[in-house]
């Protein structure tokens, strides 16, 4: 049960109606999800986070179904289902396949695993990615 | 400090020895990095988790690269540094740059935040991913 | 589905009688919720308990509303859905309003983002406490 | 050691510049911190970050002694050391003293068993938050 | 609902039945669990986690009842209900009664408190634990 | 570096002496470890903390060695190195062996893996602990 009240996706409040607008623009959809009727009942706040969400979550070097699989991959590793189901339906939209599902979970599963042995075994970076500009 | 003795790269003792030399061919490197010499204080438990990685860390569906980023976003959502810069600097090795791995923590940032939004919101599931054979 | 038998509120068990008692007194309740009937199973366990959150969840520096948005805060990031509704519950119950409990929930994502950022960045601190006596 | 090259507090790149100067005069430091520094390798995130930051952390009905103690017990329970150094300081500079540290550390610590004992005894809410608009 | 389509406990895919028939032998179970019929949507997967939890699911140095209750511990922890009832069911049946099961969840309790204490605190190890061969 | 000061084991302050002088003579041992010398910033959280543990780490239905690999198990999965070290130490004072701690981190391993399977799976339990009173 929600703790706070959805806002209807048919709502007249000019900075909600906004967003919800640009959310059925930039998104195609037809409907407004969840997440962003609970957040509407702070404008400001939903502004913020669709903000972020529309710059982030938008090709770059990393195309969408990627970022999906990713963004599925943090959800699937805190546990929240709403979360999950969203990503892995936006990756299977972008184009990834049933086989490609559960690759992903596999190797979710499999360093969520090696992250808790290296907590146990406290060994140290002998690796680092290269940095650069 | 490590809570367990790394065993050295160039033991003779049969069991490790043939992973170690495994995992050298199959990843083309030349030293063993410190998770698989931590893991064969237990030589069993060495062989069943380069069996796994290597049955799942192997170019599929999903390329070596995109592989790398899902482990390193689980990585980062768990805090473990050793996991960190071993997945950063394999999936740059696999061809991810730096342009690339600024999106991959800015969707890995984002998505912990909806994450723990929707965990406050405790709204239910709107969408499900598709569920075939 | 609980994994322990809540215990009656009615009870004459002298232990738990005595600290379902002492909530009712210091709490102004009629209902003993369920985490107290379900740690009274183990009578010990449930005195323990109670005396911690007694002795925490009182007035001190900090008020009843900052603790209870404390304690709601922490439940968010751990996924809590009982937690989370008792302490926003209780935070309103305090004095805490849609606006506020907006600006919590707000507060909790942000940070949750910026934590998980930081692991990836693997920056070290530049700023510290003041330690005191 | 960091996964990116801290950017230059002094550097000249336009958007950089204008995000370090506008955290300078908002938040009255003559230094920028770490986080800053690491994000700028990405300005739009640095942008995106900095414009949640400075939305979500000014003073509403909650003040800016609350809204650091609430990001501090979310550093705390995610355990990211750079992010509690930094809440506790800024919670102090808004007033916090050494007992109020205290009292907050007790109930982030209480919390963090409450809820995972209810995840072991998997009791439902009986309580609910109010929800109005 | 799951997101993947569990497979028939009865299904005469090859490398799922003698998975499937191997998990009825070695724990002398008449049916299937939902975690072996959701993994079996990828036979490769099943047949990786299959032999890691035959080669560490059995007696050692530890007794089944332990590494049920370390099981346990793990899964209170992550606030994964499956796991939790898998696992203290199955210590259950390796002979933990009920005074044992609430020893164990006092314990996973109060050191999910402690570890976040100690996050809070960020004191340094004091004591080491004995590495040997 | 501790966000508190550590208070000096020959304090005279007499709640934190009486505390102290109880935990060397319970544990038997010559040393108070920095967690009780940072507590003890709260004489009464540090009395609580202790009355806490005092009575759950105790011989009980479950022996101590077992008791303090839970708690290491707890403090592997969220990755408190203080924590790590203290219990692994412990289990060994109470005879943990090497082949014990080796068997005990790969459960640990195994099921923070398949917790995260779960999630990801979304699977429902099918299995129950039996509950009595």
């Amino acid at each position: 049960m929600p703790t706070v009240k959805l806002v209807d996706e048919n709502t007249t409040e000019p900075r909600v109606r906004a967003v919800f607008d640009d959310i059925k623009a930039v998104r195609n959809v037809e409907h407004i999800s969840a997440i962003w009727r609970a957040l509407a009942a702070n404008p400001e706040h939903l502004e913020l986070c669709w903000a972020q969400v529309k710059a982030i979550m938008k090709p770059g070097v990393l195309d969408m179904k990627t970022k999906e699989m990713i963004a599925a991959a943090v959800s699937i590793t805190n546990g929240c289902n709403y979360c999950i189901n969203s990503h892995l339906a936006a990756a299977q939209k972008f184009g990834l396949d049933a086989e490609g599902m559960r690759e992903l979970l596999a190797v979710v599963g499999l360093y969520n695993q090696f992250n808790k042995l290296v907590f146990g075994l406290q060994i140290e970076p002998d690796v680092f990615p290269k940095v650069d500009a």
